[in-house]
């Protein structure tokens, strides 16, 4: 049985997602302009933005395309309030910072979901907030930010909502038709299910064309990129030619499987499973049910002697299941994904190797030889 | 027979290179840190940096990296001065410009090579410029630049020397250990034969350490780029993992191939194959022998009735050959590369096919149909 990885990406893909890498695309070539052509309308036909906005590939990771929004969207004489509830929140005051954009955060526990209540209070008192920065999903914990509240706030004062979708683009419901967002970024290897190497944004096309010379950046400049696709179809830097097509490649798997509301319920009976089983096995959740998204599980290490988490990382390593680290600043945690191609039986037998890791762990340490279990 | 690509990358790789994406890899386990130790030391081999420098990948394009390799090692109190004779040249300044760096540029027609007696005058008069940027081999020609010379004048006045080696690394000779070279950028889809996604600066040490706040960009900083690595061997962001364990395939086949100079030696023949075949032909090299290298042939278009670029491309395409379009400001051209995992055979193919194109075209216009040649 090969690995399987259960991490918030990059993840498990689908063997047809992977052989769409086994081809030299001519980056110039129509046949893959085409390719850009449908990664762009399938993008935001995710998302519904038909009517509304563009969809922006970059090359890189999350972490470019979101440095790419703020650098392009939020302009010198803007400023930015980010509501900040884990480690992606504080990366976007990070690269505000950075980019010398004014800056502010409202920060609460990474435990707590970020509050519509105190955001109306804090632009009611900073009339020179500009703009909104909300993490959807936030992968530091798995919390669930209530975003549809958040939005209807911003907008309300006439504020630009910028959406780091990360790890919620491709399963979480984002209707751009319904919920005032100005900008959506998120990558290929999360929800959607692709291999990493791209991230996107979804930007209002009145929001774009106003941000023309505010990039800091040449490569990061969402303004030029889109402005390169829309001359000739083409992509202005080499594009990770191979990457794009498996991303094609993923989309259409996501249609296929009957769109995002059809992935969330296969996570959610992931994360389901996955949550009653440990729960069997002692294991405590660290986020409260009600805030908990169906995407990534935040779990307490275990106090007791017979856990360490190297060895237990390792020994699930060698039956064939990759977990994840916690990130938390005040908590000894790890982090197990419920996205990617897996099944609730890929969970069951998670469960299993736990299940008999932690037995054999606790019967005098010793690590069972392979093929034990 | 498989399209094969004649660019200057993304290009044709080795079936083994694309076989190494058939795996899902966990960006921040063991063996995919181990995959990211291999290519750093692998890339730093290739051009002799080991005691000296050190290897710093990046996701996104070429453009990426050079932007990161400005942004980290010129200060905002520097001043760059750029060898241009070419699109990539001219992308530096716009680069440095962007950044705000102070930028001059040392502009030669785009059939000439950069002359280091200029660069000598030049730096002996401006007292401010720290740093000079050259592009090794331009591939909006094929145009080999002088880099030996163009180092020797840098280190006497001793500026820092950033060496845009995107066409010509692992292939043509570049050995850190007898050429004084501050920083050398380039991406993993030209000469090392691997797919496009990721960027690398070799960076000598000491010039890194002196550059700890110099990034305007968190996402592009190279500095924290590398103290990632240093810290536990993982990308400081999401990894493209496949593009990067395609990368490490690639560059164990250029080992197995024999070097950079075993490398240089079969494009020798691929060029002087193209070259020959397409003078018979009737086409035109754009440049003189002298300063041509052997990666990229840029060809007039023939003034003759019968040629049309467009119609040329498609029914090359048709028959299973991607060459490039002209990049050349005040010429109409076309490109071929001769890099790429191709041999001889390949190019005796394609002058088959352009000779009988041409007879084709020639002979009343009428494109013949596939199967016909």
């Amino acid at each position: 049985m090969a690995t399987i990885l259960l991490t918030p990406g990059p993840l498990t893909t689908r063997p047809e997602t992977r052989a769409a890498m086994q081809r030299d695309w001519g980056s110039r070539d129509p046949a893959f302009i085409a390719i850009t052509s449908e990664l762009r309308r399938r993008l935001l036909a995710v998302a519904g933005g038909e009517d509304s906005h563009l969809a922006i590939p970059l090359q890189g990771s999350g972490t470019f395309i979101v440095e790419a929004a703020i650098g392009t969207l939020v302009g010198p004489a803007d400023k930015l309030l980010v509501l900040v509830n884990g480690a992606y929140g504080e990366r976007m005051v990070a690269i505000a910072n950075r980019l010398g954009r004014s800056c502010a955060a409202l920060q609460v526990a990474e435990d707590c979901p970020i509050d519509p209540a105190a955001l109306d209070r804090a632009l009611a008192e900073d009339p020179a907030i500009t703009h909104v920065a909300l993490v959807h999903c936030e992968t530091t914990t798995g919390l669930l930010n209530p975003l549809e509240a958040v939005a209807a706030v911003t907008a309300r004062h006439r504020r630009i909502l910028l959406l780091d979708a990360m790890s919620s683009f491709g399963a979480l419901p984002i209707d751009l038709r319904a919920i005032p967002v100005g900008a959506v970024m998120a990558s290929s290897n999360k929800c959607l299910e692709g291999v990493p190497g791209i991230g996107f944004a979804l930007v209002e096309r009145r929001l774009l064309e106003a941000s023309v010379d505010n990039s800091p950046s040449l490569s990061l400049d969402l303004h030029a990129q889109n402005k390169g696709f829309e001359a000739n179809g083409q992509w202005r830097f080499t594009p990770p030619v191979q990457v794009a097509a498996a991303l094609v490649e993923a989309l259409r798997g996501l249609e296929t499987e009957g769109g995002p509301s059809a992935r969330l319920e296969r996570y959610r009976r992931n994360f389901e499973t996955l949550a009653k089983g440990m729960t069997e096995l002692g294991f405590r959740l660290f986020l409260a049910a009600a805030v908990q998204a169906p995407i990534i599980a935040t779990f307490h290490q275990p106090k007791d002697s017979w856990f360490d988490f190297g060895l237990f990382y390792r020994m699930l390593a060698e039956r064939g299941f990759l977990i994840y680290p916690g990130k938390l600043s005040h908590a000894d945690t790890f982090r197990i994904g419920c996205i990617g191609a897996l099944e609730v039986d890929d969970f069951t037998r998670l469960l299993t190797a736990i299940g008999a890791i932690k037995t054999a762990l606790q019967n005098g340490g010793k690590q069972p030889v392979a093929g034990e279990i």
